[in-house]
């Protein structure tokens, strides 16, 4: 649909015929696509020469529900591709109260130090109901927020996981082309967030907890197993003992699971990011992981199949949302599922049943 | 598409019409389905008498791609349905060497002394290369395929763990219909087949052996937590020391699972099933699962589950198999993938330029 609207706009502008058979309607259609084209252009070029307000706009329109919005948003996250290529991108999780924010405005602050440029993210599918849960109180990182070389962005909202993904891949995109070189990714490691926040960053980084008492208990399962590192907070006063004997624990649990496609040997780091100790390891880590993975051909491999991994994802979310929003589907499949409760059919004579409305 | 001839001669039955006007290809297209169906229902009652080779018949009537077979098998399977109720499903998973054969026939073999009906089942998605791997070899199992009571039959060949998947869940209902009460499920651990054995069955046996060494190790993620017994082989001669050691361990494993919704503790017990030992307190660990599941609404809640789980994964395999197969889509997919490597657009807009071609 929004295809169409914007090839008659660009043959119009290239085409020889009278314009003489053009309805008042699609005249219309013309003069706003050349409207937003043009406002469009200017935005995509602020956005590239790193202006924050035009990389507000920018992630705004991508965020947008509206057919205008998306429209724009693809052209510009089009524009933008191209310039959209240095940086790292890291995810970061752990369960509330770890610290998180803290984390990040400890670790943000060291990179702006570094020359670095920097910008945070966040994944949290929930935050439609909580209107931003994380990030969402900016105050939180009240150092990181005044830093001109900082841009922070709460969690899109959205109805599903995909929704929330697919707005954070292109504001990652945009934060790229903006000339950011750290993005990090937040999430709070709802449902499936983790996992989302994993096939979109190169470097997936677990913050725990240095506690009393089991270790490993609480933990999701396959978390560990996707952390490149798992970082142990407040390891600091009376906490010390503890830490080093959680970073033994998580030592011996990473053994456990088969070596990655990166080759990356996981590790396990002790910090502080309310006194900032640890903070610059946790950076020379990084930079080992992505000098690594650059050598041996992972990183850009990875991205690759990243990008593959969501062509794949964004159109088996297409087709499932088109056949279950269908209002005839809708009725059929809660007669279908109240035969199935009633043993009255098979799953399969069910699917058959609603297959044939499409 | 098959839905379409069924009602045809359904309709043919039914109506009033002079058949004048019914093409000589419709004519031959009734007949047919009338013979069909006068097979389908000599063999549907041969079925539900217990009749282990009409049972085999219409397995391989679900197993077989043909649209004619699976009309049929359509109309097998439903007709079964409302007798196919009473059983115990058991899953059964174990790396290579474990002795999942011996097994099967120690476990069914008893379970045949004390009165019960006995079908094996194997999923193995790679049994299209490997032409069946596991229970291929009935030899294997010399001296239950010799039994009365007992149905044995190797994994179907498929081009996707979901039709596998498919396959066995309807082989597993016919099999009910014809009065086995216990069906064991073997699988051999390719890919994500522990997860669909998972889902198809009412109580999921993990076997393992006893080693020196690390006894986590190797064992996949996800399997451990999935399983409610680890049951450890070859537990004789001078293996027994380290067989309770690896008891332990597993047990102190287990207790770091949160707990499952069927309320059920996994239990970890020591069998040798070369020398049939531990094999009856398999069973009645078994029995206890179920009258307390039973008891609790877990057992056909969790069937019903399954069921709509079921539903659902038949709907959306159908949908991305007939999305991907279209010949204009998988032209552009090859397009979009290199797109994608050269790093010229993005997975949305390939997804978007992909999806407008449906």
């Amino acid at each position: 649909m929004n295809e169409h609207q914007h090839k008659s706009a660009l043959s119009e502008s290239q085409s020889n015929n009278s314009s003489g058979n053009v309805s008042a309607e699609s005249a219309q259609r013309i003069r706003d696509s050349r409207r937003n084209k043009s406002s469009e252009k200017s935005l995509l070029k602020d956005l590239l020469e790193g202006n924050k307000t035009a990389l507000g706009r920018s992630i705004t329109l991508v965020e947008s529900n509206q057919l205008k919005h998306k429209e724009m948003a693809e052209a510009i996250v089009e524009g933008a591709l191209p310039h959209a290529k240095k940086s790292i991108r890291v995810g970061i999780t752990g369960v509330p109260g770890v610290g998180k924010s803290t984390f990040i405005e400890s670790f943000g602050s060291y990179l702006i130090e570094q020359g670095k440029k920097v910008a945070v993210l966040a994944v949290d599918p929930s935050s439609s109901v909580s209107h931003g849960s994380i990030l969402g109180d900016k105050t939180r990182m009240e150092k990181l927020v005044t830093q001109k070389n900082a841009f922070i962005r709460p969690s899109p909202s959205g109805d599903s996981l995909g929704g929330v993904a697919r707005k954070t891949r292109e504001s990652i995109l945009l934060c790229e082309a903006a000339g950011f070189d750290v993005i990090l990714i937040e999430t709070v490691g709802v449902g499936q967030s983790e996992t989302t926040v994993h096939s979109m960053t190169d470097f997936f980084l677990l913050l725990k907890l240095a506690g009393a008492g089991d270790e490993l208990q609480g933990i999701k399962r396959g978390i560990v197993e996707m952390a490149d590192a798992i970082v142990i907070n407040k390891a600091d006063g009376d906490n010390q003992k503890a830490a080093r004997e959680a970073r033994l624990e998580f030592k011996r649990a990473l053994q456990l699971y088969p070596p990655k496609p990166s080759e990356w040997k996981p590790q396990v780091q002790l910090i502080s990011a309310l006194y900032e100790k640890g903070i610059s390891e946790v950076w020379e880590m990084i930079t080992e992981f992505k000098s690594s993975t650059y050598k041996n051909g992972h990183f850009e491999h990875n991205r690759q199949e990243q990008n593959k991994f969501w062509l794949f994802q964004s159109i088996n979310d297409h087709l499932k949302s088109q056949f279950y929003n269908d209002p005839k589907v809708k009725i059929e499949l809660e007669k279908q599922l109240r035969l199935i409760e009633e043993n009255k059919t098979t799953a399969f004579t069910a699917a058959r049943a609603l297959l044939k409305l499409s």
